[in-house]
């Protein structure tokens, strides 16, 4: 777990507030859920694995007094857990949203649009960009299977991406039908799975590592042959498709899948992504069971560090709590990823505005009053300024104002109010002489 | 535990924005710890009370292979709770505060100004206005004996709550030691605890029940009466630091307390507060122990809902953590109940400025595409809006549009770019016909 101190939070805030602006704009609202959620909304939505990371919170009180002792003295934690743990730290936020929804359907604006930058929680071993504490940063669209909110994920994507200052990033695309058209257009539908979970892997393990694992998971040389295809093909997305439309005549399921994308294609020729590349990755397939049509991945195309925002169309999120028919779509920041970057490639702004910009020095004896009254009198104009609290020898007190970050010192020259002061430069070392009103304009002035 | 939806959460963006902005422009940084914390940091530093109300979680794997069988068997959960329990919910933000500064003292520029807002969890029974999720909004300054820094507590209390909009408050002001004097004056020191903790339940049980609870408590009927002359004081703040001196000839602590105050109120003389009433209050005493001199209290004059901001000064925050001679003053806004005071007269602000502007609505064939195009165009000129995703009947439309308050719809009148649109007022119900420029006009007006 982990501490942000200021210079951290500032740049934290830069990101969170860029992607909160942008879904905002495209018409999402906020929506904030509790940390702490009932086991039964959390378990069993993540697969083994992840009902494993949950972090379980221990009941109040006397909790072992009602299990039976054989499972006690059995030491059998397996059995222990369900009696002394009903709640739990959130996974992520779309199980929440989803439990929401459902609980709120009659009062919601459907298609409901809602953003969340929360922290979720992981029980996991940490590890290098890997935390048991961290963000998420979710938007969702619930309650339509219009294509256009497929498209306006893309463009949120290239929108907030491009406003962080992002160097080339690639939006890569799939749609889920279409690899269900691929497996049954070269008869593995029984293992589709399998396939999905293979090919995801190329990035990692190469073509040859796809083959082998698909050669022991009993694919025969024939439909490897035919997998391979997918690693072949180039060009552009329409050229793509076409080679798609070819292998699709008896696959209803496949069609679909084309359908879907050039549905969300046909948004785009109208309003293109501004800086995005954007790109078919027939061998995109994605873990989460749950997404059933579009799939989405951005990579940055000049640093490895895998996937930096991602998403999906599913269509029956809310079904796990008993609201059937509600399709939508996701996207959601990897805003970690995306801080190690900019940070690492220098891009974070320098938060200026943030930052205290006076610090007034403390000459002690009559100096202080007046001192006192030119610092209410700068916040009263909305400069962000401070007197140093005590007479310490200057050294300490310049000393306070660099380590902080701020612009200017002030020393108090006259005891008048509106008086004259000297004003310190602190990266330049310049002085100069000014009057409040020519202090004022310059603290003003954002270097 | 509850969920936030879009209004609420703009209700407390303006309430957590507003306090922020304050602490910002008075040279506070922000400061993020994890929401779990070791329990070596938590117990024991909020009392036994405290410390059963912290929510502690559960360890991961095997968690009772290390416990001896005895404890298990006989159902003991409070010897079995340290073996299977490492970690917990952070209870306040002070303590972490405390772990923090301690662990980078070092690094970090002293007086250490930092503000945080953020949630913190207890595991209490729920009741009306209390939650087992709730947000703190502290400010501490740590690392100073200045009064200025008091002081400074009392013009942010000001400058928050004037700028919330809240009606007429009173800031409380008190001071530990002047009650330590009390009881050296009076002389009942060795039951100093039992005198703050009766006389502060003064609002809640009167005169009367203060009198029998000294009474109760062992103080003889000189005492009593002495005790209640506290009751009786009026008048100004320099009146009752008159009658203190008086009070005081023979205990140094309740001079330094007086001297303290009167520190503190040299830098108010300078720089007053703009709405607040200042009031001594001796018979303010708060409950928490690591208070050691300026104690603060905010209550509304017109509303009775309890105190609604609240601080003081400490001498040794981080000594637990291994770190000594660190004096500081915190405070802290209830974000909770300044809500509900809001909500209630009504002084939310409408944050027209989150909400999404206009809805294009959606006719289906032709039309989508410049509809596409003026969103797009819409957006990059910085107007939150939507369109609708599929072409349902007219009435539907509108009834998204209103029921997330969305303040015009905009039908296509024609399909060529820039061409003629017509907008609708959703409140007024008032229709006019517009190109693009006059309708972004239109929109930026905020009303």
């Amino acid at each position: 777990m982990r501490d942000f101190g200021a210079d951290e939070m500032y740049a934290r805030e830069f990101i969170f507030g860029t992607i909160k602006q942008v879904y905002q704009k495209y018409g999402f609202g906020p929506l904030e859920t509790p940390a702490i959620e009932n086991l039964t909304v959390l378990t069993g939505k993540y697969g083994e694995e992840g009902d494993k990371l949950l972090f379980k919170v221990l009941n109040s009180g006397p909790y072992l007094d009602e299990i039976d002792s054989e499972s006690l003295s059995s030491k059998d934690y397996k059995k222990v857990t369900p009696a002394i743990t009903e709640k739990g730290l959130r996974y992520d936020l779309t199980v929440p949203l989803a439990r929401y929804v459902a609980m709120n359907a009659a009062q919601l604006a459907f298609p409901f649009k809602r953003y969340q930058i929360d922290r979720v929680w992981r029980a996991d071993r940490p590890q290098k960009g890997r935390y048991r504490e961290f963000y998420q940063c979710d938007g969702d669209v619930i309650g339509s299977y219009s294509m256009m909110y497929d498209a306006e994920c893309i463009l949120i994507f290239d929108e907030v991406l491009d406003k962080l200052g992002l160097p080339d990033f690639t939006i890569k695309i799939n749609n889920r039908k279409i690899l269900s058209g691929l497996a049954e257009a070269w008869g593995f539908s029984d293992k589709f799975g399998q396939f999905a979970i293979a090919i995801d892997k190329w990035d990692k393990i190469g073509e040859n590592g796809v083959v082998q694992e698909l050669g022991s998971r009993g694919f025969t040389e024939t439909q490897i042959h035919q997998v391979q295809h997918l690693f072949r093909l180039t060009g552009d997305i329409e050229n793509k498709l076409s080679i798609l439309d070819n292998w699709f005549q008896n696959t209803e399921t496949g069609k679909k899948g084309i359908a879907e994308l050039r549905e969300l294609l046909s948004y785009l020729k109208t309003v293109a992504p501004k800086k995005a590349i954007l790109e078919m990755d027939l061998k995109l397939a994605r873990g989460l069971d749950y997404y059933t049509s579009t799939i989405f991945e951005v990579i940055l195309n000049e640093v490895q560090i895998g996937s930096i925002a991602s998403g999906g169309r599913y269509d029956d999120l809310t079904a796990g709590f008993g609201l059937t028919n509600m399709p939508g779509v996701g996207i959601s920041f990897g805003a970690e990823r995306i801080y190690d970057v900019l940070k690492q490639m220098n891009l974070i702004p320098h938060a200026n505005q943030n930052k205290v910009r006076a610090l007034i020095l403390n000459d002690g004896g009559e100096k202080i009053k007046p001192g006192f009254a030119l610092l209410a009198w700068l916040r009263a104009n909305d400069i962000s300024a401070e007197m140093y609290p005590s007479t310490e020898k200057p050294a300490k007190q310049y000393s306070y104002a660099e380590k902080k970050g701020i612009a200017y010192t002030i020393s108090m020259d006259s005891i008048e109010y509106e008086g004259t002061v000297t004003v310190k430069n602190i990266l330049s070392g310049e002085k100069q002489n000014a009057n409040w009103a020519n202090l004022l304009q310059l603290l003003q002035k954002g270097e």
